[in-house]
């Protein structure tokens, strides 16, 4: 007899219906450690440029899990075992695989907390959810930390073509409406096998694949690394470097508790692993996972009149859009250029050696859309071979792709009022 | 000469680009009680049951202001005249409509502020902002209230077919994913036109009126006033009220100031019109328009640790989606079967005969997608006649559809902890 | 081992991958009689209103059997059993029952052919194709003719919700560009469910019906009914009813020689079945599988210059698009009128009382989008009782939809040269 | 007074609406000239491998018209003068520009007529129509050749970024499916400019641009150039080139007359040029503008049971979708593999030496992205500079993309009955 309430159904505007599993699955996104997601935009301050890219790590994360699973129904369709248990495991950790994010996403990376990637912090989230659940994550985790055996499975969380990739590119150019950046994901799925346990892509899904590394780089400069996006993530860092300056030195600024915290102390990634009880009854992980991209801006809102005229005027230049101007060239910024730069705003603003910095400042970005060095992309050839994309690629230019392209910019106040 | 950069185009994933006009509009946008509506969720709790239904108020009036220029356009086309005067101020009308919408949108009207409704605080914004621009808003407001002898203007504003409608029922079908939601509105859009001053419809375009009825009805039922979602408001509501009970006893919670005032002090229409000073500098309207959801949520995840029981319950079951339970009937709830409740929750939870109604109760919703008695839909027949849609549609069940459906409801705690 | 090339994948505009399973489904495809299939396109002549409604039999047959493998495992994953032999043989059923159309689809039934429906003639090639592969096709012809006690493979295959329906709704919509009729079907399909053998839609689905129901009736008048289209259709039914006067005459007109023989034959539903041989080696309905779009087209292009001035001037005006003027109405044509009508032609065409009717006449069209008589859609309500659509539904209005709507219409000609 | 119902409106899948012009360009449309591209599908066979790639000329040619309009109402808004008359002409020019295509667009080219491109043809058609109009196409046909000082204007109808290709892209993905074609014309469009009367790219464009070349690159081998697309259309050239063999001869094959004479009779330029009287009233290209898929087809279809044991062997491989199989590489096809395939199958279908080169061929195919020697694509950069993209993008590997690209062929029969 049919039990059709049972199953869990979401709308995902991007997919259509994703399938929830019941049991462990469902209950891990249930957790109020996944819940945070749904609050945590997944471009941080994108949204500024892009209106429509407000969208959450949540969906971001059941998305992964819904083409994980769709990858395994089609391999297993080629005719490899993977069982029910390796299949649940692998949608775990995909689905876990950044609970560790802060707030904004990467704006906020090694600011509010340093030397501590999300990458650690997902871990140890997933330790602690195993503890609770006695250990049905052991397996999640080992894919995770790339120790099982079956290799194409970590390579599906974390590759070159994993399936939070293959779900962020989509993701992301829907909501931005960037449609350039759209990919075949259908496709290169469809294309995926199996070789001595590792993934590989079928020689005729090359066209498929130079697509999707275009996209990639595409989506990059056009949305990831945008100018102004990279502009309002440096104001979002000043924001809250200043005020954790302002908290260190004791001022106590407006702040949920769990901000504050992390406002007035430094913690390095020991004391997360100690995750020793550090307000009431809340150890430091605890503390961490109550932060959102609520707690931040809401704060910033607050710090609009605050008395020091750094931390004011950085908080409402955040709210109001007032954005740095912000000028990125391919050679480091000349340093006559900023010091002239310095030296017009400290006295436009009346601010101090100290202050200035918050306001003129230099920085760099790289990126590279695909990474010799790192995993290749193997495409199995009709005889049966395998080669690097780089190598099976009439296109060649995959040199290009792979080179880190590093770009320094520099900026600076808009308007002062 | 051409001066392709001076041209301002923003990227909207549901109609691609839109052009902003500079001038005014772009003035407009830039303002601050404009870019607050980049922090308020065009479907305040739909998200935790629609995912992708994250979306802004910023988007749609974006969105809306995008549709009216191109009705304009399409009727211009048509042998009509409509002043570049008249396009401006249509625009401006419809960008402001919703300028007045507190944190959540529909969520917490009359939670937070009582007897006021957004329209009439968004005519406040409006008039606000006209001082500032000195009078350039005087025919955008007057269209806005309908007191422009062009009441097609205002009709697009506000009407049975205005671009508002148009525009939130194509996006929000889109963002939740509800494909079934997705009106025509290119083909309604074509098929409208002008007669005595008055918004018609040609005679070839009942289909598209019919099936945009259908569809609006539809994404009530499914979105809107999903169960679901309404479980969630409710417990928001009950949440913002156990606060403010408090905060009127003398309690201080944690909440912004903005926040803080409004939980504390019952505010009523001839306040906002007065416009005083209440805290700081601050007047009632700039205080209020300090509001959004990031005030609310970063207070109700502080409020899970307050010692109030009744508060850190509701605000724990809000973070963490613990939602009520949630019966919908056609008929009011039994007055016993309520009663019954209540005393199973009063044991269960130890609370108190006070304390209970914050967390079994009942209410009741309406709604109705399309009203006779409101401005009507006019088709312009092939012999140049007007016909309502009622009458002109051989489907004869508008009638139904303009039936308001008065539906009851009870929540109840879902599970304890 | 994997053996990725084996599989046979399509791409289709409206699912994009389609899995073609290999064995008896791949060679039925391959086979010549489903060939023909391309050469026919789903709408007739609707490409000369909607110029993208250019699509074929083939695809829609294809997709119909995506529906249907889709629809069978989500019905397994509710915990139904149905076998492999089930789900290959209601693949077959679906992918053959349209196999009988004769070119343009229904422009031209009852026109090449009298007194045969293209049903009885799909059932005839599936009995030929069965005798072929030697008992194969048994299933598939059970399911076909409603003699499986499954009753609900054979509702998949022909009822109210098919997937006959479900597919051609969508990708009628999609080439026509008539973007309103585009139906939920990934929703509808997942809210199907097996009760007693009989095919239940889950409660929630409800919307989804009505909205299925309200898009059905859009696409009948606003594509399969549009005016222009009918008008279309009669002038390609007058042009081959002329061409068969003549060649019943003895009259030798261009054509191939399968279309030469069912215009000089007046062939009955017996003759099919029977299947002598006509035409060299050639059976009747090898004769019919040889007639496609193509034959028909050819022949009209060229009876252009036939000397027959009543054959000649409908074929220029089919292929130069100069149809008849259309009028449709509720009520028969008055008699009066259409006497009239047939006066002022003759004169003006110089035409004998005979030929009139070619060009001036009148007919009825009938459609309901909801037929209770029929197969009904039933809702399995959450008490597990089951309902009708039109009761379930507290739209109230399915009475609408199920009332036969006829409708009157009179051709005759547009302009003269 | 607005006249609502003299404007045109047509649906198309792609764009949505598109508004056709009353007067000379409604007017040309309905001729049957442009009518009969209803009759030539725009991919040939391409079909046979993506089956909804159906779609006709005509719709390709009204889309790029519709492009053509947006592109210069965007020109406009940028502030440059394109007056009425000018529009008009370049929207002439483009909706003409393939009018002089032959029955399956390129797959027949060089086959039914020698030495006679389908430009020249094209305007042949044009210069007609020209007449027929009394000059009222010179401006376009101006255009058309390049020999009016906006050069722009003929670029948008014939260049490296015209509104040809712009269309084709996005249609010819659309239909068959293959999404990763897609190309994000919307973008491309509003980046166009014009300096010194030449089409021009923001320099914000660049990244689209790049993409627009890939995605082409990606269509010419996943589609336009498809192996088994391949392989169909010299299956369809070698029936024909059979069938001209046998005609030339003297022998009467089953054909429209216009087929048959273009069958029997080797036609020239200048043939077309002096455009006599040929068969009764036709002139050469009067009979040419007979022509379409239909002739073709439906004799194919009656060849099958022709006694020449080549044609009928191919006609049936035609229909039945037996096609060659191929092979394809990077270097010529030796020639003792060629002799010994010839050797295999003369043996296997007792074949003379003439026949065999019906069934076992070589040949080749050459394909570049992008050419430098052509027309470039310039990017106008911030500083006012004009660059070619390929120095433009730091991609660096558009020099790949203009790289001719040869691959060589041989095709042999792959199943013999």
């Amino acid at each position: 007899m049919a039990a059709p309430n049972k199953r869990k159904i979401m709308n995902d505007p991007v997919y259509g219906f994703i399938d929830i599993p019941s049991g462990l699955i469902y209950e891990i996104i249930e957790n109020s450690y996944f819940q945070r997601l749904r609050r945590i935009k997944q471009l941080g301050l994108t949204y500024l440029v892009y209106p429509g890219a407000y969208h959450t790590r949540f969906q971001h994360a059941i998305g992964a899990m819904h083409l994980m699973s769709t990858v395994i129904n089609i391999i297993r369709s080629k005719g490899h075992v993977i069982t029910e248990k390796e299949e649940n495991a692998a949608m775990l950790a995909i689905l876990l695989h950044d609970i560790g994010h802060g707030p904004f996403s990467h704006a906020l990376e090694f600011t509010i907390v340093k030397n501590v990637t999300h990458e650690d912090l997902s871990l140890l989230f997933m330790d602690k959810l195993n503890k609770k659940y006695k250990g049905k994550l052991d397996l999640a985790i080992k894919i995770f930390k790339n120790e099982y055996h079956k290799k194409f499975l970590h390579q599906l969380v974390s590759g070159q073509l994993d399936v939070d990739r293959l779900d962020y590119l989509r993701r992301d150019s829907f909501f931005s409406g960037v449609s350039e950046g759209v990919i075949g994901s259908d496709r290169i799925i469809k294309m995926l096998d199996i070789v001595n346990d590792e993934l590989v892509v079928e020689s005729k899904g090359i066209y498929s694949i130079e697509k999707f590394l275009i996209a990639r780089r595409l989506m990059y400069w056009q949305v990831y690394l945008h100018k102004t996006v990279l502009s309002a993530e440096q104001l979002l860092v000043k924001t809250l470097l200043r005020a954790k300056e302002l908290s260190e030195k004791g001022e106590m600024l407006f702040a949920t508790p769990a901000l504050q915290y992390f406002l007035s102390n430094d913690v390095c990634a020991d004391d997360f692993k100690n995750d020793k009880k550090v307000l009431g009854d809340h150890t430091l992980l605890d503390l961490y996972a109550n932060l959102d991209d609520y707690d931040i801006m809401s704060a910033i809102k607050v710090w609009v009149n605050h008395p020091d005229k750094v931390l004011s005027t950085l908080s409402s230049n955040m709210i109001n859009r007032n954005l740095f101007k912000i000028v990125i060239q391919n050679e480091p910024i000349n340093k006559e250029v900023l010091s002239a730069k310095k030296k017009e705003f400290k006295e436009k603003m009346s601010l101090t050696d100290k202050e200035i910095k918050y306001f003129v400042f230099t920085d760099n970005i790289t990126n590279y859309a695909y990474s010799a060095n790192d995993e290749k992309i193997n495409i199995l050839m009709k005889n049966n071979e395998l080669k690097d994309i780089a190598e099976a690629s009439d296109m060649l230019n995959i040199s290009v792709l792979s080179k880190k392209v590093r770009k320094y910019f520099m900026c600076y106040p808009k308007k002062l009022d």
